[in-house]
């Protein structure tokens, strides 16, 4: 079994986000850095990619040198996938490069500009038969499995309210004029497109609440607010929602509560017991039942579903957190990857990793829930 | 200090809000159970009062008897307030009677049938300048008015987001056909009236939220929902909102959230930081802020507001309750009828409780919820 | 259905525990203060009873004189038991002579300053016949006894490991010597008897410790602490125990752990499982097993014990605190002594409060504990 | 800046903790696998080796020859250090040849299997001035580090009182003799030296209290006991603590406290205020006042320690959890080296990982609180 080798676009010196996806990477032994565009400033890629021990031939000064000169080395000797880890604005052009020649792609997320580019990612992996992964981190936590597992097997019985809700505090103040990189760009439609807030952690919510459920948005009402005076894109919503089953749901985001870290947290209440899930304490899955005590369901023990359990490292009791969930994606993918080139079909549980088509989700959920925002008619359609 | 004499309209044998009364009423030895028309059944009356240690004497056959009697007695010898425990449909009338004949009222919330009623209560108070207190109980809670203190005093800065959810599981099956007396009346509009959820518990957050923040509702879009087949009324709903100074919210209600027992949260973010108070551990409020650690306020220490520390009966570590809260709104309005026999005027701390203004909001609510339920537009006024 | 009479020695204007009291006595309704010695000085005596709502000759000027005139009034009329809510060393006198001239009694803890005074009370207690109520208030929170019911049922298979904690921070500074009262007394010998910390709060963990788990502490080897300086009575303690069916435990309890509130925490372990409850957060116990989800027990639900429901008020959800607690002791003592008088044998549930042998047990906890704490011997044996 | 090479002796296939270092090792990207003797198997070491990618002759048939043989490899070439994830049995030898070889050593607790074996550790790094870094991986969390900063910063004044407890359920059956290789070694004597539960936890914990508090501990009183009936080993313990500025304190360690996961703890008190923290809950530290609310000190903010942001790897609100405290070891004994290999001194910062004086205090609380376990006598003098 040999390491897939990685070329990275974006996450250069500082970036934080590349960073965490290297970590990522890194954990499990299986993927190596094999070469980085990391930067669209030459020097700045070169500097990079020395910093993280690549000889400089490896440190392309673009994406596009990147792709089409791996493109030419020997199967053995090129790279495997790019993982891309640019703002929003440059993801569709190197992903969409990359698939063309060949290459498999971890992408963040949202997937892209606009939904047409979404969709045309998503025909374009279609028609290659490669692979996709869209970091939607919290699809990655054993717990959240979990959770999709218990709703599955029909633990729950029908689902019939989902309570989703995603608030930080980062941006309440106007911290984009303040010199912070990522909340000038977040805010800068140029760079992330229509939305701030609900394309940045609305899409994650609204991910995470069909991922548990196995559910699908089909209207929404938004309430889209932009709170901070002259910010240029929305930093909290409010959205109601109905589900394809009938359940009725409701999805808060916001950048603008004050003192909130990362609070996402989720609630799925079916005929027979409800769920709940918080992303700071990650390890608990709180299942409650209607006449029996609630229970709260641990990371790592062995009363847990396959699929929680494929995706744990350690003992219960020892803690993982964020960077294993978004090591989790890596390892899926990898293993997926390596199941190709040993030319066996990659099971289920390491296909468990989001898509092309979650990411054509997201971006349908950024433009319907942005036009909602701006109808006065109470239910906007959730059209992909 | 002479105690109070209550005269109770509602609340026989085995009704369970009745009992809670009695001990809030009971627990600070300021108000004596006086006399009762317990049951609109005379025999279950004088049982349920001779229970409770009346002479038969006191125990009336009907509402309308015991207020006509007693308001001929002297006035040292009569009842001081009557507290009306009944469900709904039965509020009205006997509050209006009560106050015609000078007696103040202590009343269950919602506040009547319909806003119509409740604007006629409202006129009487004012013509008769008694008191009416609605039992909005989660208002008596120590840390609910430390978090009002806050707001008050501009700790958070402008208020931008208001997000209080409400889930129950109670009615998750059809309990009502099942020989369970509350949810029978809960869910017959003959009784409750145009709402199920909303009235019940929806009015708690909204007053809530608006007694927090100091803030009024002045659009809503709501989505209202019965989830139980056949049932009559809404049993779940979810509300966009938006406060009187821009901000925004969120409200959810729900009596069909499987394995929730009184799951009542509210947050509150302004400018600087923000709040968080859950009913079910009543005794802290975590206070976050922008950039330092979050603080936890507890119940019962020196550092806590003069409105904290006026509804607190024990030290710090030794946890209040529902009962207690309850019992607070008796105190303060016990305390603020003695100030009256005293021919003194009441402080500001002995008036806060919830009044006749609060149940004409809550009507409002209620009305103005189920009309936004049928429409097709999004946002609807909050009209009073 | 009469109510019971109560005469209250102790408790006078602004003494705390008097307050508690009342409010516990009030909160069931079963309960009326009859008559009182609040205080030595027969004005406070008086003063405090007519603030109470006492006719002057319900006011004694002392206890001897209040328990000897009741004595000589018709049974319908006296008083009809005594509540003791006096520091420690004017426990035994009231308690002997109540006994004596034939009253029932409820008694603050520790029960007196000796374990020689209680067993003198432990005999007259049985050569009466009489009732006598111990406020290990902890003892009546409903899944205390909830946990009680899980181990005597053997849930947990035999009981391994107890350990129960019990830090509080209120006497981190030489509280005593700067105007408050409690800290003064608790802090003299002359009035507190040989230990304070492990009398006062050490005795509430080690009945808890055998309450829940209905084992007896055999052996116990103790560090005693006097933490500041000049302060006259331990202060903190650590202790390691030994239970009479080989199991092991650690009792910690302090008054000098720097912010701590009133952190009582006990934790059972057992072959099958262990259970864990805080005082601070009473309505959940959470019961841990070998090889299924930990469950949280809670408050108000069907599916708990006969024991927990009885000592309930409210439904699920609806946070219940120390003074119910507190009022269940009242409670179950009250409908234990209405049984007498109707003539019947009160139920195993009635009896469910702290008696004398609680006493006697407690004290010896009082003169083993220190007594280890100055013996350079590392086990001592718990002989009462 | 090239990535250090790391030599394992043992982990291999299906050895828990050698995966567990292999991920913290790679988590940064600043250590590469180069070699291993995983087995004292040759055949399962070079399986192991080539599973972990590594080619042929980089997989040793036994630490020995690994260690002898990179020694006579070009210093560029050759290992830079060895991590030993043996059963404690088989920590010594090879960590003593590795430094006699010049090799940097990595190492699991406890550090040998008895204090005098320590002490030759100690005298051999002291002689060579190579490094050993002993994971004590609790001490590696970002709170454990901000908890220190509060206490040597006197921001909680003189400590007082330190509460630490660890209570795990894995031993509470006789899982050694039902095939699991882990207990099977931890029960073994020899394998495990004397003591199996203080050993092995007795001994983080123990560390965790000095490292936090920066005191020692000077004198102990320990119940340890065998539970389980035929194990070998203790398998829980209670110690009494004092340390030397007069602090009390209390250790509990447990295998056999049915249902807990692994759950260290620790409180810890001073003068003006108290702290505490949960390894199950690492990102939260609560710190407590005397007059003022708690406070929640989490993972990622601005507000804390230097120590404490130089142990973390991403924003505030994404959980870090076990690995990355572990990883937080092996990062600072790498930036440690590699400052070395650029000559430069370390910083305190690079230099905060567990050494072999850490070690040394590790072994000398195992032999005395098996001493003291088996005394008549209270106190124990912690001898070293």
């Amino acid at each position: 079994m040999r390491k897939l080798k990685m070329g990275m676009i974006g996450g250069g010196k500082n970036a934080f986000i590349g960073a965490v996806h290297r970590i990522a990477a890194n954990m499990d032994g299986l993927i190596e850095l094999h070469c980085g565009a990391f930067s669209s400033n030459p020097e700045v890629s070169l500097e990079s990619g020395k910093e993280l021990g690549l000889s400089e031939d490896k440190c392309y000064g673009s994406y596009t040198q990147m792709i089409e000169t791996e493109a030419k080395l020997a199967p053995e000797q090129r790279m495997d996938f790019v993982s891309i880890v640019t703002p929003n604005h440059a993801h569709f052009a190197p992903a969409m490069l990359a698939l063309e020649n060949g290459f498999h792609v971890v992408l963040d997320k949202p997937m892209t500009l606009s939904l047409a580019e979404a969709k045309l990612l998503e025909q374009k992996v279609k028609e290659t038969g490669l692979y996709l992964c869209l970091t939607h981190t919290y699809a990655g936590y054993p717990m959240v499995k979990q959770a999709r597992s218990l709703v599955a097997e029909n633990h729950l019985g029908k689902i019939r309210k989902i309570m989703v809700e995603y608030p930080q505090g980062w941006l309440s103040t106007d911290f984009e004029n303040n010199g912070n990189k990522q909340a000038a760009w977040r805010t800068d439609p140029s760079k992330s497109g229509i939305s701030g807030c609900m394309g940045d952690i609305g899409t994650h919510a609204a991910h995470l609440a069909e991922y548990i459920s196995g559910l699908k948005i089909t209207q929404i009402c938004a309430d889209i607010n932009t709170v901070v005076a002259n910010r240029r894109l929305d930093d909290d919503g409010n959205v109601l929602l109905k589900f394809d089953n009938g359940a009725n749901g409701i999805l808060v985001a916001s950048q603008i509560a004050a003192g909130e870290e990362n609070s996402l947290k989720i609630k799925v209440y079916g005929e027979k017991g409800g769920l709940e899930w918080h992303q700071m304490e990650p390890n608990t899955l709180i299942v409650k039942w209607l006449d029996s005590p609630a229970q709260l369901y641990r990371t790592g023990n062995g009363y847990l579903s396959p699929e929680a359990a494929f995706n744990t490292r350690i003992p219960s009791g020892h803690p993982e957190g964020y960077l294993e969930a978004f090591g989790n994606l890596y390892k899926n993918f990898a293993l997926t990857l390596q199941s190709k080139l040993e030319g066996k079909e990659p099971t289920a549980l390491m296909l468990d990793f989001p898509t092309v088509q979650d990411g054509v989700r997201g971006m349908a959920f950024i433009e319907n829930v942005i036009a909602s925002g701006k109808s006065s008619q109470k239910w906007t359609e959730f059209s992909v």
